[in-house]
């Protein structure tokens, strides 16, 4: 191994081994049996293999691997800056600020030419554009509520969310990238809300 | 939405709902701040991560995406079979049994195409025979001695390990898929293993 290869390996490996931090991040979803909230880690990796098991829903044609490669690295800036539930309150600049800072720092610990490629795959999931951004996206609002329905509600119940709601904030955003994914989810859900209410 | 392409949703979505309970399968392995032992779930997203940041330095030109799927699907299994800790005493022969049951089990959840498309991708992981699989294999088990090395020794020191019973069980089979990669981690290893007595 060169010098050059074996200084890549070691900052590669220092960005590895910070992003085991994300395993402590906990999120508001609980797992599907109700035993405990989940971590964004495997978090991550479930929304990963959603992927690459519902690709052949996505409206268009996508990379299934660029789908996935966005996934495992969207979460990463919670090291610093937290998750933020989707039905609390939150101030979304604040949020934005922390999350650009974080992708900065942490991007910026692996080699040059590798920091730009996974810091454009992060900025592409966030700008929510491109198909491949729309469905990873739709993926990610997606895995939640499939978890609540398992366990009896979670974090909907938590946080006294109504269907108007829910639909609002989290249905409208899965539509947008994938329509087949909330068009089986939501009569299902509007099933659940009734029998809650 | 066709009636088909629904149907496949739902057989989809039973069998990602029940790989949630990936989410609960204990390893031996701790975090990296050794706060805890950490779930096939989320090293499962680790091993992917890994993939996709150091794919260049495997040993041939290799399918990135497919080492990524192949780490994403690798411990299903253990969903039915558990986690055999590298450094404890198994029946082989039984696990071996297991987790072919297990694989049957599972991936029989998804349409028939897909549940052997996922069934040869787990099977050529397990073979271990590809370039693919040997540097996907060799990423499986090079995640565990990082966390190890920055815990204080981990699963090392409980299960009371010496560096050679590491470098013939664990480092042979890094070093079969990923020679650049052990011979990163060999030296570190080394010294640490030389503090510990």
């Amino acid at each position: 191994m060169t010098d050059a290869a074996q200084d890549r390996l070691t900052a590669q490996m220092a960005f590895l081994m910070e992003a085991d931090r994300l395993k402590s991040v906990v999120r508001a979803t609980r797992l599907a049996d109700g035993s405990r909230q989940e971590n964004s880690a495997e978090h991550s990796w479930h929304a990963a293999l959603f992927a690459l098991t519902l690709a052949e829903h996505a409206p268009k044609d996508i990379d299934t691997g660029k789908v996935v490669a966005m996934l495992l690295l969207h979460d990463l800036v919670e090291i610093d800056a937290g998750d933020a539930p989707v039905f609390g309150d939150h101030d979304a600049a604040a949020i934005e600020a922390q999350e650009q800072a974080a992708a900065t720092r942490l991007f910026g610990m692996l080699p040059g030419d590798q920091a730009a490629a996974f810091r454009a795959l992060w900025d592409e999931f966030e700008a929510n554009e491109t198909a491949e951004a729309r469905f990873a996206k739709s993926l990610d609002r997606f895995v939640p509520p499939n978890l609540n329905l398992a366990n009896g509600g979670g974090s909907w119940v938590d946080y006294k969310v109504s269907f108007d709601t829910f639909e609002a904030r989290v249905g409208a955003k899965i539509e947008r990238g994938a329509p087949r994914l909330w068009s089986w989810l939501s009569p299902r859900a509007a099933a659940f809300f009734k029998k809650l209410l």
